[in-house]
């Protein structure tokens, strides 16, 4: 059973409390998107995945994908390939593209509302239109006009899919190690020879072509990071294949119904995209709008998971309540909601998920700002938001999507260990967002090593520029008291872990590997503790029908999730103590 | 592909640690049980689970059960029969059972190291005759003479096995709610109607004849929790099938070859255990040690899942060494041990799991001198440690070791996501633990709502006793300064945390209820840090081949896990706040 109603209320809540009106939809870009725009388009998203995706979540995770080992053909289960024709109808697949090329040019936070709902309706399906919003993103920044011209309009519409080709067997994170080679032709065009793995919707049968960025070395490239360039290789050019075959799928724990594929090329045409050797531009396009949504996947599944709970809950009756005045004298037991602690697992997945949804919709809408807003020193700050955010709402967002799924199935007992309330397949199609995309630890590396390194600590100070203006803004009231306090407390202490982690990675470098990862949470914590004062101040300032729930909710974060940082801290405090001292041996079991 | 060498040298280390020769095998009812005839036993129960059952795991997860609607048989996967033979021919199954009835009469500690040995190598599997134990001891502690020499051989030997039957569609935790009905009959037997849910290996091919308890209600019976007898309901009766249908399997996330069984029973033939109205006690003795064994699985299968990660990171090569002189130059990338964040995740398995071993080892022997020293206050204080620490290893050990699971598929990247490793399945399968047996939170209320209660904490006070104990015998041992400080101040952090939760539950008794499950794992925090400090002071006092390994894990412990007790503290301290604010409505997705 699936219980599911799209949070479009928290969502549009959400564009107010980030001042969409005034700092989104004003801008030249967006001038067709005004808040009822973005609410009707939520809408039809909604209802179309509800009534497509969402009938065909549990169907696809039990019959799977079939693979033809002679052909490579992969196809996908039974209603999918009808689900996305509609999709591709109502043009649900290209809403942020821009317009120049079919698109409907919406801003991200408009992307990642309806990726939530994709998400939460259907994983593993939306696993491929995401593919290929990150191919577009790609060949929108670094391919060429005539490859814009060629390629945008099919894959925007959805007639083509895309893929990212980076993994090979002896590379994952580390894509200095890449092998597949490509040839440059007499005709400009190159032939590529190699083997990729892990590649999301590599083949299938849902789009008439499917066109992969595909990460390989020109015969005179530099070793390593630095010679790799990014080429387009189609499964078919003209109607003819192109000799890219599906040898394999992997066998996986969830999304089974998204075919991750063993990819070969032998001699197969492919097409430069950008400058030799500069490849990793059009994939960190690619991956860092991506990493976003990965974050967005933690939100989408926490959030079914938390609806199908609290579903069970109102119905289930065990024991009593502890208050007798709770208790319910016309029945033999009361209803769990009585239960403090079957309470506390609901609130914990509420509060971190409208928290990471109003992470997610900040983030966005920085990132909206970033793109088209006309002022220069505007758009930097905005990327400085979006940039350090965005390895924190990938990481934790993933990591407590996960947690919050199981305390989820948690609430429901053994029936949440059945297949018949899906908790269990959000759980296992969640996992895997704690690894692709770039593994938490290498989002924790991203945002200790590169982006509190830029400008000496530029985004950090942006970030709190942001604390600052709220904290200014609502000094003299005193009902915000209560949630700016732990926002100062926490802040203040992410600057203190930060300039403790700062000096003793000078002293040795090992301690940023040690304690980026707790470091990440602790900075997510602050993150959170924003936003949910950021939702806060916006109700009692407004009129919001679900205001005072929002401060209940607000208020059980800083009591009970935001504790959370004082275990980061102490972690963080012994550096790398006792991590480096094993030797190999020691490890081995004993 | 499964990676698994059993801990023998850690269980044996154990044994020692915790003075077995000393306290165990001089009961006289373990005379023939001293250490080499333990490991003797361990050594076989290694060979023939590692040899017998681990090939079995992932194809009996692939493979699943069969059930004919018609007949309601199960079908276990293939080569269960002959495991299952396999394991009654080498007396397996009856280890710790009474020599009076054909077991061999061991130690429990025994029966729990043999016990995660077949865990791990087969969860599924070990449900069986893991079911069988409990019945034995129920039976053995409140059946009939008569009952026991009818059923006891044939439940030791194997050639029957039993079920635990509680839960029916109305109720799991509360078994107030009860339905099944017992009618008595003229000839002293009993005639039971009813549906029970839940019932692991409630029907099966393995066994001859199927021996169930259940919980029913006698005609006369008071209502609730106090009107619930138990009985024996064996599938068959003279060869005769007794009415006793399995009606549906349950579709699960995980433990998919051990069948969980819906069981009609209609004027099914059954037998008194023990006094009318009084079956909650037999099912006590069953579930309390079912509960350690619980616990173990989380050893159990985050030992497996840890040595997989270690497998897989021994032979993975991903970037560079932050440390140039622990750069490889003969490669192109660094062996992933190198980097500190694979190092902290799989140190946080080893020392968690290391340290529940010990917990599990430590408690075990207790019940050994709980069931057999000749001093009554001995056999007190010993099973004050019992029942206190109980619900602590089955609620924090699997909560542990589901997280743990997760920690070592991390170290495993995409790998680790897809069957080939098996984590995954290793991860499905542990899921279960924090439901069965008593939700996590039922553990929790049975510590603070029962077991601190016991005459005004004497519990919790020979459990200080013994941290009292340690610091005595090595206050003057300046090497054990390091392992002492830190559980000083952790046990007086608990008492502190135990008096402020007594002090609020006083003013408001849902206090409980909202902190008992962070308090339960402050209880886990101290525990750990006891029995590593009690490690340490055993290497640093003997000759260990692996004792400075011990050290410098126990080192990790104190500095990288012990830091969680400050989150917990902290929210232990916000009581019940904002927890029950909430009206029903407002828990709805906005």
């Amino acid at each position: 059973m699936d219980y599911y109603k799209s949070p479009t209320k928290d969502m549009m809540f959400l564009l107010d409390v980030f001042d969409y009106e005034s700092r989104v939809s004003t801008l030249e870009a967006f001038a067709d998107y005004d808040k009822d725009m973005v609410g009707a388009i939520l809408d039809t998203a909604s209802a179309v995945c509800i009534d497509k995706l969402l009938p065909l979540n549990s169907v696809g995770d039990a019959e799977g994908l079939k693979w033809d080992p002679e052909t490579g053909d992969v196809t996908t289960p039974e209603g999918f390939k009808g689900a996305y024709a509609t999709l591709v109808e109502n043009g649900l697949l290209g809403v942020t593209c821009t317009p120049e090329y079919g698109g409907m040019g919406g801003p991200e936070v408009l992307g990642i509302y309806s990726s939530e709902i994709m998400i939460a309706t259907n994983k593993s399906f939306s696993m491929c239109p995401g593919l290929s919003r990150g191919l577009i993103d790609a060949l929108a920044a670094h391919g060429s006009d005539e490859q814009k011209e060629f390629y945008l309009p099919k894959l925007i519409s959805g007639e083509w899919s895309g893929t990212m080709c980076l993994t090979e067997p002896q590379c994952g994170t580390d894509l200095g190690l890449i092998r597949t080679k490509a040839i440059p032709q007499d005709d400009g065009s190159y032939k590529l020879t190699g083997t990729k793995i892990w590649i999301t919707f590599g083949e299938h049968d849902l789009a008439e072509n499917i066109i992969h960025l595909v990460l390989a070395r020109l015969p005179d490239a530099p070793e390593g990071i630095k010679g790799i360039s990014a080429f387009i290789v189609p499964k078919k050019i003209d109607g003819e294949l192109n000799n890219v075959k599906c040898t394999g799928l992997e066998h996986k724990m969830g999304i089974k119904a998204s075919p991750t594929c063993v990819i070969d090329m032998e001699d197969s045409t492919g097409f430069l995209v950008g400058t030799p050797h500069k490849g990793m531009r059009s994939m960190f396009v690619m991956m860092n709008a991506a990493r976003l949504h990965v974050g967005v996947e933690g939100i989408a599944l926490g959030s079914i998971a938390y609806q199908t709970a609290l579903a069970f809950a109102k119905d289930r009756r065990q024991m009593r309540a502890i208050d007798p005045a709770k208790q319910d004298q016309n029945a033999a037991a009361d209803n769990i909601l009585v239960h403090p602690d079957v309470r506390r697992m609901l609130l914990n997945v509420k509060a971190t998920t409208e928290g990471l949804r109003a992470l997610g919709a900040w983030i966005s809408m920085e990132y909206d700002v970033a793109h088209h807003h006309p002022d220069a020193d505007t758009r930097k700050a905005a990327d400085d938001i979006v940039a350090l955010l965005t390895p924190v709402i990938k990481s934790y967002g993933s990591e407590q999507g996960f947690l919050n799924i199981s305390e989820a199935m948690q609430v429901c007992g053994g029936a949440g260990y059945t297949t018949d309330w899906n908790i269990e397949q959000y759980m296992r199609d969640e996992r895997i967002a704690l690894i692709y995309e770039g593994t938490n630890h290498i989002q924790a590396l991203d945002l200790v090593g590169r982006k509190l390194r830029i400008d000496s600590g530029r985004l950090l100070r942006t970030f709190q520029g942001r604390i600052s203006e709220l904290i200014v803004e609502s000094k003299d009231d005193e009902r915000m008291a209560e949630f700016l306090t732990p926002l100062k407390t926490i802040s203040k202490k992410l600057v203190g872990a930060t300039m403790e982690m700062g000096g003793a990675a000078m002293e040795d470098p090992e301690v940023v590997g040690a304690v980026a990862s707790p470091y990440l949470n602790l900075f997510a914590m602050c993150a959170l503790t924003y936003v949910w004062a950021k939702q806060a101040h916006y109700v009692l300032n407004n009129d919001v029908p679900f205001g005072e729930t929002k401060l209940k909710t607000a208020r059980y974060f800083n009591t009970k999730i935001l504790p959370q940082a004082e275990t980061l801290i102490a972690t963080i405090a012994t550096g790398k103590s006792n991590i480096m001292d094993f030797d190999i041996e020691e490890l081995e079991v004993i």
